[in-house]
């Protein structure tokens, strides 16, 4: 196999960044690759996910997992193949994901390991169409959302992995869409290819004007992906009984000092919003419904989505920081190993 | 008849505040009673509630109601007796209800003016008791807030005329009730007299360190009176899935400059919070089961409640800082003219 490791090697975390996560916050290190004992299974890495929440696993505060701790390997989802198994329930060869975390091989007794089905699709798809950013985009949207056809829904991130699902299951939906990106590039890619009704770039001096031009009946929905001065201007926007789906606040997590909220907060009350926070894995019993629907608009085309793979587990904490500057397009990831032939 | 005027004195709003609102913010003008003609009815107001909406409602901005234009009576919400009637439905000595606004009298053709079922409780208790702040209290913490037994309850503004309410609700629903208030007689009057299981000053210097203590289960419900800086403090003590009912927020009223949100907002998507913004009337449908509730409660002991009457309306733009400065203690109101004898 033209790549895939005859060691395990694993990104472990060495120290707690500051800002940007920095290389030397890891240390990469290299074990033998473990053998199965009864019950066991090991499974190779193909697809390594980068996710804005791996940003706060990396700090040592409450949240809804614990912290990664010093000396752990980093966690991270990933899909994969099972290599060997002495495990009933698996066989080598099947498709397989989880928490695989920052290595190329995991040793598991198969819990928390899903059986993927075998589709038509890229094997990177499995992180880029489904999986979280599939549950969160689909959940997000519809079921912390409840849209109704012709609503706004204003989305910012929308370029994203998750923004740029939430446009096009809003289109597909009724609503119209209008997102917020960081380049213009990104922005007529949403309005071209995704059919979004507007797209506007926030660098621009313009901005706020344009948004308010481009939703001239308000925001009903505002998909919340990036927090800061965006929330601020989009609650100014929002109409009577609106929704926030507060989804991710992108650009507080590097913050080294507390960012302020909205000053306008108490527009909470006079327009009698909603804000909601959510996590994909509370809607775990909707993934059977995301994935008939999704393989359904995929396959009829309209649905699109983008992978950005860097190749190499190597690159991995080099490439997360893409996340952050805004230079990837589509869900990112890491080629940890080569997938299987297409089927 | 002792206190009433052989005029109409009105208070109409000449300039919009910056920051606390001052007598010469208005003007005392006096009118001629007017005369119902056919089909309109004359009120005589008996009580104005001073309410800390009312600070809203002179700045000239888009909310919930449109603002209090300069020259026009303030807006207030009153009881009182149907002076004279041409009006088929009501008679002269009905109790009445509605934004009568800050004047002795008003002219009605009988639209948005409810009649008041006669009760033994003091006039008073109209706004005191039932009226807006029954009903923000009662839907607010049932209906928004959706508390389940067990759990615990954080009120801030908590010796006000709705947060003393909601508190005591609370317990008669088996939540542990804890509640923020500014003066240690404050937080004695709820502890002693309305048996909060806990009630800090957040003046005091170790206020955080004491409220962390007051709630060893986290917070399940915080119910919103003041913003700024105690929201903040709130949202670090709240668990997954915790409500935030978003009353008001009294800090924010008079400022001159923005004040920035919270901080932390970021936890409302890690521990999946829901931060609703409400009022009252959006819940006019539970009225009549609010009255009956309370009546219930009133009359076995379980809701007490004060009032704080300022007499005469000449003081009305004074009094009404009272609602900034913490000195009210219990639902502030004006005593405009005398009310009927006891029943």
């Amino acid at each position: 196999m033209a790549m895939s490791n005859r060691v395990n090697r694993q990104w472990r975390l060495k120290s707690r960044p500051t800002g940007l996560i920095k290389p030397d916050n890891f240390e990469f290190v290299s074990e033998a690759i473990p053998e199965p004992a009864e019950a066991q299974l090991l499974i190779r890495s193909v697809y390594l996910s980068l996710d804005p929440a791996m940003r706060g696993w990396m700090v040592d505060r409450p949240s809804y997992v614990p912290p990664v701790q010093i000396g752990e390997v980093m966690r991270g989802l990933a899909v994969g193949l099972v290599e060997k198994s002495n495990h009933p329930k698996f066989s080598a060869g099947d498709r397989v994901q989880g928490m695989f975390g920052w290595q190329d091989y995991l040793l598991s007794n198969g819990e928390a390991v899903t059986k993927l089905p075998v589709n038509q699709l890229p094997f990177s798809a499995y992180l880029g169409l489904f999986g979280l950013v599939g549950l969160t985009s689909y959940a997000g949207l519809l079921e912390v959302g409840q849209p109704k056809a012709g609503e706004t829904l204003l989305v910012s991130g929308a370029a994203g992995s998750v923004g740029s699902l939430v446009g096009q299951i809003g289109k597909i939906k009724g609503l119209r869409v209008v997102g917020i990106a960081g380049s213009d590039q990104k922005c007529n890619w949403l309005r071209e290819e995704l059919a979004f009704d507007a797209a506007l770039n926030y660098k621009e001096a313009n901005f706020k004007k344009e948004l308010r031009a481009a939703c001239p009946n308000g925001v009903d929905i505002y998909f919340e992906n990036v927090g800061g001065e965006i929330l601020e201007t989009a609650l100014y926007l929002m109409n009577t009984f609106g929704r926030v789906v507060a989804c991710g606040m992108i650009s507080l997590y590097n913050a080294i000092q507390p960012v302020p909220g909205p000053a306008n907060f108490a527009l909470v009350i006079s327009k009698r919003l909603k804000i909601q926070g959510f996590i994909a894995t509370d809607y775990s019993s909707k993934l059977k419904e995301m994935v008939s629907s999704f393989t359904e608009w995929y396959s009829s085309g309209q649905l699109k989505y983008r992978v950005d793979i860097v190749r190499g587990l190597e690159e991995a904490p080099v490439a997360i920081n893409k996340l952050f500057d805004g230079s990837n397009q589509g869900k990112l990831m890491v080629q940890v190993s080569d997938p299987p032939l297409a089927t």
